[in-house]
Parts: structure tokens; sequence; C-alpha cells
């Protein structure tokens, strides 16, 4: 079991991550760095909401948007 | 009695919790991890609107969502 | 006369409390604990909108999401 | 004149105030205790919105839902 | 020129100030004190919306609810 | 290259600004003060949403309401 | 892998960068400087909604609008 809900992103590095956002907006890509605040770098992102994805090659996520992640 | 209202969920770890949030959601879980934000690591996890219900291996749910929370 | 507000909740342990949320849900329950920044622990608890009524035995209530608590 | 804004509070212990919330509601109460964060004890307290005025005979005000306030 | 921005209410402190607050109301008074958060203590005060105001002889308004103000 | 980015508001003061704010409202003005929370001090300003707009001699705009400012 | 995901915005330094707000605007510029609220300040900057785009020579957005922000 993990002491910090956090350490888990640490075992994500590298891999595919999926983000849900408080404005219905989903991001999906590969994280690269993250902070206490759950900012989020991602590389290959797609930032979708419910009629349009968008594609970036290095997207910065704030934090404070964020509902839930799930890494791979 | 508890001394401090986040003492009980100590006693739900690696159980199932049910967390409703600000967004209307539900999510539910087997709790790995938390902190005093409320962060919460979970396995096992659905997230469930009215309409539709995802499933999650891994999940990371950020605390300032959360309106409250019912370990088993 | 009491010093400080949150001091009143000291003899509302174990009692029945009243909660109003910002999200227009009422909750009711017996006050297992409590921090400075209200969040709360109840036992019985019950949370209710305009429509529902839902039972959790524990029940974790995120201080931020109160607009004002009545114990008993 | 008051140096600090909060000193008036003072003068309004145990006298009626009124208290405009950002959800449009507003309670009346006689002022038991406040802090800095504008947490507020009232009793004999009615919480009314343009509906329904509903009484409590002992009410914790959480401070960071009031507009104004306006004592005695 | 001022050196810091709430250096200028000193200046209006005992004069009246018009407030405008994020729910879209309006508030006038007599500026009695203030501090680094902007909440003011403001006698002869009155509240307005579109539709109604109220006067109020006290009021205690919190700094966070206010988008901006002119002193007189 | 700045720096830090609040500098660039130190060669914008004694000249008009332009800030749109969260509510879609619209501020020009003279800057005349800041602070690192983008509390800003404005003279001969008007305040503009789509119908109307109002002028007023000294301004005060709380931070937390600016989502991008222009200096001239 | 970057240690830090803040880490990536200084290598887009004084190169194009797209900006999603909470408000469902974007805005795009040159990276002039940020800090670690995400504060940024942008030359040759555009914000646009569905309908209509403005530019801005120099434009300072507050960070805690911010969604997330790719960097060219």
């Amino acid at each position: 079991m993990e002491t910090r809900p956090l350490d888990v992103l640490n075992r994500g590095r590298d891999k595919r991550i999926v983000i849900i956002l408080k404005n219905e907006k989903e991001i999906t890509g590969k994280l690269q760095a993250f902070d206490i605040h759950l900012n989020m770098w991602l590389s290959d992102a797609e930032v979708s909401d419910s009629e349009v994805t968008k594609k970036y090659g290095k997207l910065l996520v704030r934090g404070d948007n964020i509902v839930c992640a799930s890494p791979e």
C-alpha cells in the first residue's frame, strides 16, 4: 500500500495518463513531470470535449483544474 | 470517539469507499492512500454520473473536488 | 459567551447536527469529530436534496462545502 | 474611527446581526462569537430565502459564505 | 504616485466609497476601516441591485466579494 | 527579456492600461500602483460591459478578478 | 525527463505559446516571462473566443485563469 496518494504518479512517469478536468474536458498524454499541486507536464497530449479533439506536442496542465487522473 | 475527522479514513484503507464530488459525480473504489487535503488514491475505481459509469484500475482524486466520502 | 465560534461544536460531540451545504443539500448525523477547517466526521448520516435521501453509516464531510451547521 | 474593520463586531456581541450570504440567503441571529475568517456563532438564528424561513437554536456560519454583515 | 494600491484607501477614510461586488450588487457607504484583504467597515451604507436598495447603519463587507471600489 | 512577468507593469505606471475581468467587464484607466496580487489603483478609470460604461476618478481593482491586463 | 513540470516553460521563452483559459477563451503570444503561479507575460498576443480575436502588443495573463498551456 502507498503511503501518500501522489506516490503512485511516480510509477506513471513516461506512461500514458488520462485526466478528467473540472470543465468536463478530458486530457490524455504521456506524463513527463508533476508536482504537489498536480501541475502536470505531458508530451503527445490530446484535449477532448464531447465534440472536438486537439493535439499538442507539449502540454502543461495547471493542477487546480483536475478532478481525477488515471495513470496506465 | 475520534480526535480528528480524517482519522477514520485510516481504518478505511484497503476497503471500498464512496465519494460524492462537487460536480455531482460519484466515485467508488478501494482506498489505497490519502493525505490531509483529502487527495485519495483508489484502485478498482468507478466514476459515475446519472448516465455513464467508467472504470479505472488506478485513480487519483484531487481532494478539493470532494463534498463527502463514506468508507465501508 | 463563547470565545471562539468553533468552541460550540465541542459541546455538540456525540449529538445530532444539521449541516447545510453550498450545493443546497442537507446532511444530518451524529458528530464524531471535527477540525478547524470544519471537516466533520458523522455517524448514522443522511444526505438529502429536495428529491432523495441517502444513508451512510460513516460520513466524512469536507469543510469547505459547508454554509452553516446547527448542533442539537 | 475603528482601526480594523472586524473590531466593530466586538461591539455587536450578544446583539442581533443580519448576514447576507453569497447564495442569496439571509441569516439573522444573536452574535455569540466570531473569528478572523468571519466564522460566526449565532443563537436564536433564522435562515431565510425568498420562500422559506427556518429557525435554529444554535448556528455556526462558515465565514467564506458571507458577503456582508450588519450588527445592530 | 502611490507606492501600494491600498494606500489610496487611507485618504478615503471617513468619506463615501462605491463598491462593486462579484454578485453584481453595489454598495455605497462612508468608509470607517479596511484591512489588507479589503474587508471594509462602512457606516450609513446602502446595498443595491437592479431592483431594491436596503439601508444599514453599520455594514461589514467581506473583501473577497469585491470587484472594485471607488473612494470619493 | 523580463525576469518576472509583473516587472513589465513597472514600465506601465502612469500610462493607460486595459484590464479584462472574469465577469467579462473591461476596465481602462491610468495605472497608479499595483502589488503582487495584481491589485491595481487606477485614475481616470472606465468600467464597461456590453451595454454601459461608467467613469470613476479613482478606482481600486481587486487582483483576483483579473483575467489579463495590457499596458500601453 | 523533466524534474518539475514548469521547467519546460523555460525552453519556451521567446517562442509562441498557446494558452487555454477557464473562461473558454484562447490566448496566443510570444512568452517573455512567467512565475510559479503561471502568471505569464506575452508579447504580440491575441485573445480569441468563438467570435472575436483582439490583439495586444503586451499582455499579462493572471495564472489562476489558465487550464493548460502548450509552448511551441
